[in-house]
């Protein structure tokens, strides 16, 4: 019997008539543990983003544009529908769930994976809807892998700068400004960072799974009691963190009475939020830690230009590699490779994301990862581009670069969109601005050449970049179409990622990260701008200088002149001469 | 007795504890009507926007950084405190109320001249005050004025373009868009963009007060019957528009039962969502003819076009006349002249709003007019300026323009200044950008220039201007403090006026109209650009070329081309070589 069937028989005896499941955890991560799989369980669909909608004879699920061939081939041979989100005439989640054939319906969902929010626009958008949470995950998943028990480490104070007890002062003044008492913190990323701990509990992302309480006598920790030795139960005891088992969260709500408790919606799942709002008045805010955690200190800031000197050194010895064996690499080989110089840095963790190296057409898609069944051997003849887009977690920081390299001639056309790439990541990086700029207004300054010549990117140009957590973080966000409110503040590291994507031939991008500083106070205002923190060669083979003003140029010459600097000591003879050359004066 | 004192009798007579007044009218307009200006009549305070607050023992009036002077001046002789708005250690006016010392205590307001939305943020804000709605003005106000009766007049449609029945029709489709079968509407513009109707009842604004009711069969218009001559009234018959007394409006609205009634919160008073709330249920939501009106039609389009000609022709002249008797003349004999000259102009109705003529130091204030005390006489042999902002509005339209001269030598610092106001001007004029970009994000484009040199101004670079209605209009804003989300879209118009003011030395504003029109459409998007509609020479003698790039001076000496083309031939001989001379290539 297919899964699917299985499923529905579950619905009918229990009188449900639709059930809900987005790709997500109980904390709403980026990655999924293997343990929470499933959609991918019921689907065979293994993309990061989909809602799969399962009523008593129908199934469909929907996924973005990324994902559309992707899950076409995955899901062939089941019952399930495809919805092509954005496509025309394919209703979203919540028009399907209107056209729903009864008057009233009973709609099914898992009240710990869904957040409080999402429950929220359901209750506004679906008004026929009777909501009925219930738990689906042990009753139909066969099998379900069990997790690993991955131990938790410590972040020393030489890498992370501020202690736990500065850090949790931090978060209880903001909490009193909010006039609360109590904070539910879910996120795994918050946590890692107040604790300075770190675990390996999900893929790329250096946190574990856990649960915060917040109040003001104590803080209250849930947490896998196997993931703990000895030195980090010490910690956690000098710092008064009283330490539960992971399971006991939820009853442990069910203590709180007549608070005034903290949560962040797009955080908190829908079970948390009612447990705790039975008895409490409930204030909704973003997560005070996330802003907190985004304004990196200042050894933070020291220990993430180390650690990007490093990301810089294996990049270059990866591309020396490259341009001396091109014949013999393909995409996954090229790839292997560079992780492994990465792996041969010091104090390196992991791969801060998979790389993703991708040549001629395969770089048109921007979130391509290498496969077997897509990989390209690289080649000079053709007129296209290899672009590698890739990032390590180091002991002290997070790297997130991309470089675009022509290997073979280049066209007109190809060297119209490298160098209005290069304009564009120029152009961020030497912004100055006004206290108070916001991300989707710097977006601006970036796309600013490209929209001139009637360019454009369908991505953000910027993401922050956590500090040995995720390495994509919040608030601030450089994209227009992200309505990001956050202003930019000193000590915010930032990626600088304009792209130009030719469907079928090539995708260019070019990627820095940015820390925001200073520029100057006066009588106008207090203006701040960006210090580059990535250090590698940018490709200057498809660059048209004809196109760049004096000012780029400069900029290009003064950033290459840094390069070399800050890599050539750690670098052999043959890849320094290399460097040399590639970082000469255009 | 003190006015504020037989004002707190009232108070205690009615057992209120405290009362709040907002300079407003009851459909919050830029500049009120006489009869409302309330706070004037209180505390002699004339300026346009405070907020007066009066207790059984005191008086406050909060007034924001253009008004400190003004209004210390004003009150100067009365009990009432001035609340400097920003300054350190002065509350807010919602922390002033929630420092009162009862626990409970009796909040009065006259419901109608308060918005929805304000009461929402009282509610919000000051949980320990009862809301009492109260009206005062008759009680208090002794020789309250009565407002002449001025007449309403049609825009025909060959300046409207669109008629009443096109209008009715785009609104009726917004209203179905938000599931709403009744839409009241207060804001004056809006009822008269929607008729094709103008009057004369507000200062600078081509309106007349009124309320108009939407409903699925019927629109009924509240207005004062005598400013509505037999061929209004045939024309308001012809379209089927049931014209009720002005009076009258309260009491319709307990007629309405079991609707779903739109409303703008930002611009319902607060009575007249008490009216409709009780037995309806309420949308709130953006009047959509907000954004109707502000995409103008072609004919709109063509028409202001003329405007602005007859209004660089009146501008040329003035500002000819100007260079001519720079001896004679002071700020407020100027703006007599340019007055006159504008009036002269064919289909001249009335000045958009004061004319703004301020030489030297009195220019740092951007919002000065010029007044007997303040005047200053003109002389060339200062270093300093001299800003003129003015417009008017004529049948075909509205214009609002302004120029600064460096009438004697410039020194240095004026040189940088003035070319970097140029700069900024120019980077917007100049802007392509995408589809769904908002003017918060294109302030980035116009700032950009002055924020690289650490200058600033502390004014939007741009406002929407009405089509013979009010001289700022909405949504749009290109400001980057306004929030505003409204994407800029082709048929807007739009100021871009970036400027630089130096306190006790000078002032520097450009400001010219853009019309937003398509640029490209390809692949990547659709691009939208901006078409200068403003015509009049920008002084160039305070111009710095060399820190001009060569696309900034191709755009000046392409610019000031266009102006001599279209002024020319409208002008004397003495005038047009002149304005030959002025627009000379640099």
């Amino acid at each position: 019997m297919e899964k699917i069937a299985k499923f529905q028989e579950l619905l009918k005896r229990n009188d449900i008539d639709v059930y809900i499941i987005c790709t997500s955890d109980e904390h709403f991560d980026e990655y999924l543990p293997e343990n929470f799989k499933l959609i991918k369980y019921l689907s065979n669909f293994s993309g990061e983003n989909a809602t799969l909608i399962v009523t008593q004879n129908e199934a469909a699920l929907w996924v973005d544009g990324r994902f559309f061939i992707q899950a076409e081939n995955e899901i062939a041979g089941t019952s399930i529908k495809l919805m092509k989100m954005g496509e025309h005439n394919v209703p979203t989640v919540f028009e399907y769930l209107n056209n729903f054939s009864y008057d009233i319906f009973n709609l099914g969902f898992d009240g710990k994976l869904v957040s409080k929010k999402f429950i929220d626009e359901v209750k506004e958008n679906v008004s026929r809807a009777t909501l009925i949470p219930f738990e689906v995950m042990d009753r139909i998943w066969e099998d379900r892998p069990v997790l690993e028990t991955k131990l938790i480490y410590t972040l020393p104070s030489f890498f992370s700068g501020d202690s736990f007890e500065q850090k949790l002062e931090q978060v209880k003044k903001q909490m009193s400004k909010l006039h609360t008492d109590v904070f539910i913190l879910s996120k795994l990323e918050d946590q890692a960072w107040l604790y300075n701990l770190r675990g390996s509990d999900i893929d790329y992302t250096e946190v574990f799974l856990a649960f915060t309480v917040i109040s003001k006598e104590n803080v209250d920790l849930f947490v896998d009691n196997k993931k703990i030795n000895d030195e980090i139960k010490k910690y956690l005891s000098e710092n008064k963190i009283n330490v539960h088992d992971y399971e006991d969260f939820y009853s442990f709500l069910s203590t709180f009475n007549k608070n005034k408790v903290l949560i962040d919606p797009n955080y908190i799942n829908y079970s948390t939020f009612q447990a705790i709002s039975v008895n409490n008045e409930i204030v909704e805010a973003n997560n005070p830690t996330d802003l907190l955690k985004a304004i990196k200190n200042d050894v933070e800031i020291v220990n993430t230009k180390n650690a990007h000197i490093k990301d810089g050194v294996a990049m270059v010895k990866a591309i020396y590699y490259m341009y001396n064996h091109i014949d013999e690499l393909d995409e996954i080989s090229f790839a292997n490779y560079l992780d492994t110089e990465r792996s041969k840095q010091k104090g390196f963790i992991d791969l801060s994301f998979a790389t993703i190296s991708a040549f001629r057409d395969n770089a048109a898609l921007p979130h391509y990862q290498p496969k077997e069944e897509t990989n390209h051997r690289f080649n000079n003849e053709e007129k296209t581009f290899f672009l590698v887009d890739s990032g390590g977690h180091y002991a002290d920081g997070t790297t997130d670069i991309t470089r675009t390299f022509a290997l073979g001639e280049v066209s007109e056309e190809m060297r119209l969109h490298y160098t209005h790439v290069l304009k564009s990541a120029i152009s961020l990086a030497k912004a100055v601005f006004i206290k108070g700029t916001t991300g989707p207004m710097l977006d601006m300054i970036a796309r600013e050449p490209m929209w001139r010549m009637g360019l454009n990117y369908n991505h953000g140009t910027g993401h922050g970049v956590g500090h040995v957590l995720a390495v994509h973080e919040g608030p601030q966000s450089i994209s227009y179409r992200s309505k990001s409110i956050t202003p930019l503040e000193p000590g915010m590291i930032t990626t600088d990622e304009p792209g130009i994507y030719i469907e079928g031939k090539y995708g260019i991008r070019i990627e820095n990260e940015l820390l925001c500083v200073e520029a100057q106070d006066n009588s106008f205002g207090k203006f701040y701008k960006f210090e580059i923190i990535t250090f590698c060669p940018i490709d200057t083979k498809a660059i048209d200088t004809t196109m760049l003003s004096t000012e780029e140029r400069e900029w290009l010459n003064e950033y290459h002149k840094s390069v070399f600097n800050k890599l050539s000591p750690y670098l052999t003879k043959e890849e320094k001469d290399w460097l040399k050359e590639a970082t000469q004066e255009i």
